[in-house]
């Protein structure tokens, strides 16, 4: 049973958006036991969705388009869909309704485009959107759905979770497989290294399983994947079978065996044990304190960071010594080990990372080139520092640092 | 003249990965003149990436493939490649004696995996990747050109700029029309709003120049655009006519006129003010840092933040007083302007912003629900605060806190 995403939007195309919804559809979409197929991203022109739903039809059973909506662009989008499926625009009453309580709460006067966002083909089923004005619509035709969803991310998300996907299952209850995935998490080793481990592993999988490398800067993670298995034939337990021998091969270098973002599996990690960790950042400004944060409750463990760009504020704020920096420069072990011990001691942690480092384009030297990166870890009694010779570009290196401070927190805590 | 993409990789189909090159890719091909019609993503397995090619040669003189390649993945989509236009694989020596150069840069033992890497079909021309070891690969096929390139960020945008681009420039020289886009970035008000604004500008805008908006958490971007349109009638002039009329009756809420991310537009007022800036965060937790450090030459102005995420990091190091937070609470006026003024002091710049706030889902109260922010911005005698009640979920309310405070520092400026 297959699925097709369309995202329509000539901001895609031309690349001043980047289309994030798409993964969040095909996470959602293999936990409901569907596989995409296929994505297609087109422009505002009527045409190109008219094609695209038509390919989409041969190869899915359910087509989800996203964007395309919203006051400024409504009238295209939603036209092309009336002359797809055969029906024409009318006013939904409740959404009106909904769209006129909004503004009101807002106090701001309602705009003759958000009267519009009211209007609907006839023969679509309206799905109410609480989260903001453009509602979404379900078609049916020839046992294929179609849904067109808002294209503002959270209000797309809420819309399937609580609408799209209960509707999917109830209406293809008979045909829904299984899909499996599993996932382990490795720092700091490269794919090709882990492809050789685990070789003798791969090569001897059943055809039903899939394994693949999914390398970002600092880390690996591998998906093990059962595809068109029915739930009765209890896949699960072989799928954890593999995971358990990668694990056991892997060692160390597997920071989790389930699809965690990084800095999660530290901040568990951390909380498990009642302890608390603070960071010092002068290469990754502020990027690995964002990580941290990203997640939801990091208050527990994650007291703060000293983002200590110029060199005055690692001294001022976290203590590093004036002769230390003279001497051995912002980028040294001496720098980093001042600044770990520092922040520990100033935001009372248990724990402190300390990241300094040349991001370039600018700064390098032949003895310091763009990408040398010190890292520290400060606690209980015990300090470690490492440093890097990363590659790749500014982005590419704050996020390699990032995630490499992380797995290095994460050993020293063995 | 159109383009097309293809991206390749199950990772993308089930949303373990964020397909951020085909954004990049957009911008580069309008750039130089090319419309990119479509954006398609398939998985690994050869007969879907065959269709797509099938599909993109109806519509595109140019497709570009990322993805699919690397010491893992190889085997199948060069496979499909020889297949498709009719070559088979036969060793590249140049390739192979680079791979061999890297791993003994690098002292690693070279796998055969990566020997493989030098693997090319016999009918390609072989763009040479300096960056890494999958090698590009360029076919020709009744007048159209197909690139194959590898998914690693840097290493893709590398072949693309340096090969790619002028490969194509010289393929097509006589065919090439001329796309122009401008771009107004706006902060502060709301996209209908600002449609409302400028009605009367857009219905009365001739049929070869398009306006989108673009928004984002905290902005929305203003795209005008131009298409073909060829060189000789020098629609330059009359584009910026109308970002010169849209810019005046916007006024304020314009950061800027030209596609620059909000974070640079405020660096760069700063510098030619020779101005320095420090941030003090507390519910962004360093992501206002990250935002402005991702820019290069961000030392120049920010000297740096205090992720001030628990109260104790607050009075310790940025000195608000225990009976102001006690009193007031953390997310207060009078908590956040004493984070002001205690970074600038602290850090010794020209100007600081500070943030706090409810970024859920836990943490509201009736009082100050989810949503809930303090800014202040203070410098040179001043100190300006505003509280804001945005709506979303965490990362769409860390992102809006960042992007409304430093359109408040950038009007706190004039």
């Amino acid at each position: 049973m297959f699925a097709e995403i369309i995202t329509i939007g000539d901001e895609i195309l031309i690349g001043q958006v980047v289309d994030s919804n798409s993964a969040w559809l095909g996470r959602a979409f293999n936990a409901a036991g569907i596989t995409v197929r296929q994505i297609t991203t087109v422009g505002d022109a009527p045409l190109d969705l008219k094609n695209a739903l038509d390919q989409a039809s041969g190869r899915a059973e359910v087509v989800i388009m996203t964007g395309g909506l919203g006051p400024t662009k409504d009238d295209r989008t939603k036209q092309a869909l009336c002359d797809y499926f055969g029906g024409k625009l009318i006013v939904d009453n409740e959404v009106l309704e909904h769209v006129r309580t909004i503004f009101s709460r807002l106090k701001r006067p309602m705009l003759d485009s958000n009267l519009r966002q009211a209007e609907v083909p006839d023969n679509c089923t309206v799905l109410f959107n609480k989260e903001g004005t453009a509602p979404g619509m379900w078609f049916q035709r020839e046992g294929r759905i179609y849904v067109s969803l808002p294209g503002v991310p959270y209000e797309m998300k809420a819309l399937m979770t609580e609408q799209v996907l209960p509707r999917l299952a109830e209406y293809f209850r008979d045909q829904l497989t299984h899909i499996l995935h599993r996932t382990l998490v490795t720092a700091g080793i490269g794919e090709s290294h882990l492809a050789e481990l685990i070789a003798h592993i791969e090569n001897a999988l059943p055809a039903h399983i899939h394994l693949a490398y999914l390398p970002r800067p600092g880390m690996v993670r591998l998906r093990l994947s059962t595809y068109g298995i029915r739930k009765e034939a209890e896949p699960e337990a072989e799928l954890d079978e593999y995971v358990s021998r990668i694990h056991d091969l892997l060692g160390e270098y597997v920071l989790a065996t389930e699809d965690l973002p990084v800095p999660a599996i530290v901040l568990s990690r951390l909380k498990e044990r009642g302890e608390t960790l603070a960071t010092a950042e002068s290469c990754t400004g502020g990027y690995l304190a964002h990580l941290l944060t990203s997640i939801a409750g990091a208050s527990d463990v994650f007291a703060g960071s000293v983002v200590a760009y110029a060199n005055h504020v690692k001294s001022g704020i976290l203590g590093v010594q004036e002769l230390t920096l003279q001497q051995f420069g912002a980028v040294s072990l001496e720098t980093v080990r001042e600044m770990a011990t520092g922040a520990r001691g100033k935001m009372g942690t248990d724990y402190a990372i300390a990241v300094s480092g040349i991001m370039g384009p600018g700064g390098g030297t032949p003895e310091k080139p763009v990408g040398t990166v010190w890292i520290a870890v400060a606690g209980k009694g015990q300090l470690q520092t490492e440093m890097f010779s990363f590659s790749g570009k500014r982005p590419q290196l704050i996020e390699r640092t990032a995630i490499t401070a992380l797995g290095m927190l994460f050993r020293f805590l063995r």
